[in-house]
């Protein structure tokens, strides 16, 4: 990156109007979760092949995800998962996280592992295990108030793999239900994000599985629900920035699981199979934006399996695809698009887009990242840092007692 | 079809504890609605092939459709597509129907097809052509005061081809708006049912594209708007009979356009290719009449395009493999299905499925048609009649003035 | 069941012109291959629930495939998965299988479990470990030899996830290569079956990605590999029994992994999501072998995961599905099908299969069943015989040195 | 487009160790055909949408490919599609073409728009069609003479709507045997391209369905059979970039229809959806060149229904999109990609490509233009050439005996 490319995109840019400085406060205040559970192993059902210096528990998830934001300085919130991030004391771990420079975020509660979810959680037809079910999210939202976290982040693995095996209609209910008391105790000030997902783990039907749904169920659980929509758990051929409008107009946009997809729910890096449609996403938020309709803050969250790449690398990857994504929208001639679709003349509006994806941003962010003391590219600033092989070192042998993914 | 056979059945039945006669007056009292549009040619973007004897206009459309009634008892309504079934005097045509002996069903407007709607109907970027959109459908509700009709059968071909094309979420607004604003004009004791797709004729965004978005609709316009769900406008993979029971749940299912697909929007007859799917939609209909929460009666239309089978035929062999359809899942036992869930016993569960699904219903379909004074199978009494051999040597030329498809 | 149904249906079917001798003779004859690893654990990425008396290791398999053959007499052959399925001496199993009533079928190597194979097995960019992965399968091969084999069953998860990752056109020469390899290796009169797969462990690229690349890959090895397919290893809308049909005309059918996806490679009980696929898959297979041009059998075999069924129950399920869809199929009236088709009658053609696809198959079933000295319903037969309850009192805790799935 | 911005990109590509001249010669040298029929009106079922100006002849739709060759130096012949191109005198044809700049390219039979392939073309069940189709193919390989073209470029709309309505097996046959007789009467020095398309027309199964039987079908006829990839022709997941990988690998890869697609086969313009795809398949054709492999070029086309975009500029944007994923490709450092993937670093082989794609390559295009004596920006050119005004005011009216879409 040198001083001249980035002089010459800024007169670029200036030239066509855009205002600079707001581009690039814009840039500096994004930020990104990063999910505890992305630091520790995972895999396929096939294997999982563990990775030397993968975060064990959530004081190494709690690091990794510290030393991600040391090298991005864009993501000081770490997602965590309950129980695989459980703790005897809440309190500790919040005031380690803040000493690391970072804080928790969502906390999200895993209601699918044991074997009593077998045939579902909250949609289970035992009562006693939906209440189970239900009081392992109400001991999340407890620790929500222990770390001061503001989102409950909401994912059920609740299905069915056969016609007939269950009640699809009464399961709907009793989610429902579910999901209107959880509601009830959220801590003041905060939000339950609802996920959906069109299928995995179960095959024929899952209870929440798409954004209809998942609206629904928010609508009827109350105003601090909304949806969280995962780029991985969609139908081939849906349009993912028309939904992200649709929630936005109706005031139900809550967040999103970043991650790419090629084939189901491939949870791979952001950006790594269409770049494109990420950059359309953030068209969508930047244009709500724009009319004011945004109320709450949209919640940007990574969830990603990393089971190739290096952990922490594949994390700063996808932080740098997402950033270089809104950073392209953002030079979006909101004028130019407007006035293009006035006449219904395709071709000029997608120009307009491509004016904006087609331009090389990496001087920009290469920029804003000096001035906030990095280095331009954290990829090299994480491979100089020797982080990776420090960790490895240490991360010797299994953690007694450690809850962990699989 | 034996005497013998049915003999046998209904002692089967009987024995299963399944009361008789109330499945064959089910059965019975079950009606099917017709499209007008399915008498007449059809094709694809690649070619349309004229079939000889295809019906040209409303009083032809009527005829075939009368024809088909008279064939399976079952069908005494026909749905209309306007202005392709406009006529001067739809008292005259409403009297004509009667006199055929079938009565005209759900008024369909078609506001796709006139080069103003090029880029959109309702949620065209001009004030006059959403005017002109709306128009069309205000008339389309005069006619079904006309002609009797409590249905108004809504599908846009709205939408748009590329990214950045059109502003989606200020369209949804011009949608939201202009749906409520139908049904406020409803006639008394009438409904309006609210199409989606995901996506032909638009390929990046569809403006009622899912479930999801028709119900907000349906939300947002009022207590007289349901959902319409065409068994191929989905995405792979979905799950439509949870969409069914859904919508139930929600008071929501307005009626079905039956069909069936492989591979896209493909209008084949219904199940032709999984027939399977169409008997579990039925179950979960069934299952929701048990539970006493349809409080509106379910629409039954079939909307196909026939351009490789004959047109009569192939609507009569829809007719039957949803009776057969149906007549299945009334042979269900709820007991056994239930006790199998309760004990998340799935083998079970899909047995008492398999049950119902694997029995040879066409004897029972046979009687019934029977007691209705017809030959237990309608598509040889059709062949029978000579019906298409006579109108084939009727119908030559075109009709001057007569809308049609394509 | 009873005889009534039967002698009413032979009736009929007599009536048809069907031979029903012949078809009983067919439905006799007709052998299912069950896998050993669907007896033991198994599950998805998100959690494997255990099941109280699931096998552990080859002699609990081969115990339980004896019991599903005893209960169904159709799968007399076992097919086996190295190294789960590794024994000291396979001599002893062989024998011990021959006295259990079964015979091992297929051997499958597994070369995707090891770490060594997380990039890879034949196509690893490192020679040491593809040729670690060509000695497992020359293991097998040897295997072959030991129990009499006659079919290596080839799956690979080899693939990448990421654009980029690999280098795809220099892996498929190595795969090609070593096919052609094992192909020289295999024992006389034996065979190698390819599997190919859309996705999944990669999730951008599977090196044997479908029955296109399957068929390039036999053609290069040698005449004695043939494809295998997997029912669930497709992309949506994909026509399989096309496929089959192709290969058959290609002489490079070689057998199925029969199961059924509702969603991606769901592993779920055959016929579970659309029973009318297996009966179309079964008529072009009887075309194929009635036009003569079948040179070497069909290799019928189960792959599926039980993960909510009773495993053993769920396996006579499918067996019992599977008989049930061949049955029908044996039933088809092929001149009136051939004559439709003369006339491009597909109303009358597609009411050739109906009239096969309809027929209640069950009293047939029961009776060749009963000739063999088998109950009718072999599942109700199975929860009879106390098997299950037997062997879960038995089979406490883990083996040692047993490997296993996931 | 500023020189310096020129001037600042041949820099940083210097200094990554490109030789730019290489890379400007190879965007000098890169050639795109595109389809007469392109020029033409199209739509879909629904409706088609007149354009004033739309091209009605062969005349005119030469017109306006030379109009676009001028604008883009990069469009030097022209595909035809017959009989929609029909013309008394080819030569006459073949010399106005040469006046215009251009030159006819590949022949394309239209064996699928008369009433006669309604059930089929080389696959009818009817003698008499099939020699019909086999004749109307030969006068294309006549036309192939009159013109010079080299390419015979073979669609078939063969297939079926319905399980049992035809016989796959039996047409698969007729195909193959077909195809080898059109092979035998190729011009020499020509080839012919077999493209195949997953559905449409056909619902239920295609002749031609995938890469896999296309393959077949060119190794069945002979040498000069390559298998023609139409970017739209493949289910939702299928990675392409791999089948054109290994078609090359085949020496079958024969040519490419470009465009792209969100839904099904949407005919949208190169890149609109996905430009991060096709970058990814010009990658893999550099690759193969690299490697010495391609041994008959790819012969790249356009193949797109413009349908809401004013048809001269979609094509030109179309060109556009091609040229700068070309060009991208172009600037990859292969040396660390190959240095990545030895590693299983798919990190750094990612970023390899991403260094490439993200650049901006939009100077670089604009220099190349430049040289060839055009505008940097081809769409401002043709806008402000007045040419679309010109023959919209000219093309009045239908021209009598012309052939045309839909």
């Amino acid at each position: 990156m040198s001083n001249n490319a980035y002089e010459l995109l800024a007169n670029q840019l200036t030239d066509r109007g855009i205002d600079l400085r707001r581009v690039e406060s814009a840039i500096k205040a994004f930020e990104i979760e990063t999910p505890s559970w992305g630091y520790g192993n995972s895999g396929t059902r096939f294997a999982v092949f563990k990775e030397p210096g993968a975060a064990r528990n959530l004081s190494e998830r709690l690091s990794d995800a510290a030393h991600v934001h040391k090298m991005t300085a864009a993501c000081p919130s770490v997602a965590i998962h309950i129980p695989w991030d459980k703790v005897d004391d809440f309190a500790v771990m919040r005031r380690e996280a803040k000493k690391l420079g970072v804080r928790i975020g969502a906390v999200n509660p895993n209601v699918f592992q044991e074997r009593d979810y077998k045939y579902g959680s909250l949609t289970n037809v035992s009562p006693r295990i939906r209440k189970k079910a239900m009081n392992a999210i109400l001991e999340c939202i407890d620790i929500m108030r222990k770390v001061d976290s503001r989102v409950l982040s909401l994912w059920f693995a609740d299905g069915s793999n056969y016609p007939g095996q269950v009640d699809m209609r009464r399961r709907k209910r009793w989610m429902q239900d579910a999901l209107a008391a959880i509601h009830e105790c959220l801590p003041r000030g905060s939000r339950m994000l609802v996920e959906y997902k069109l299928f995995e783990p179960g095959f024929y039907h899952t209870d929440i599985c798409d954004w209809g749904m998942a609206a629904l169920m928010c609508q009827h659980a109350g105003n601090n629900a909304q949806v969280l929509v995962d780029l991985g758990h969609h139908a081939h051929g849906v349009n993912i920035e028309f939904i992200v409008t649709s929630l936005l107009d109706e005031g139900l946009m809550g967040g999103f699981h970043f991650n790419n997809r090629k084939s189901a729910d491939d949870d791979l890096t952001v950006g790594s199979i269409n770049p494109y449609e990420v950059f359309l996403i953030f068209v969508e938020i930047l244009a709500a934006e724009r009319a004011g309709i945004v109320k709450r803050p949209v919640a940007y969250m990574i969830d990603q399996s990393h089971i190739i790449k290096q952990k922490i690398e594949a994390m700063i990857q996808s932080v740098m695809n997402i950033q270089t994504a809104y950073a392209r929208a953002l030079l979006l001639d909101w004028d130019k698009l407007a006035d293009a679709r006035r006449r219904n003349d395709a071709v000029e509006a997608e120009r307009a887009l491509q004016e904006a994806y087609l331009t090389d941003v990496r001087p920009l962010l290469g920029k804003v990242r000096q001035d906030k003391g990095l280095q331009p590219d954290p990829i090299i600033a994480h491979r100089e840092s020797g982080y990776s092989e420090r960790v490895a070192k240490e991360r010797i042998g299994e953690l007694k007692g450690a809850a962990t993914w699989g």
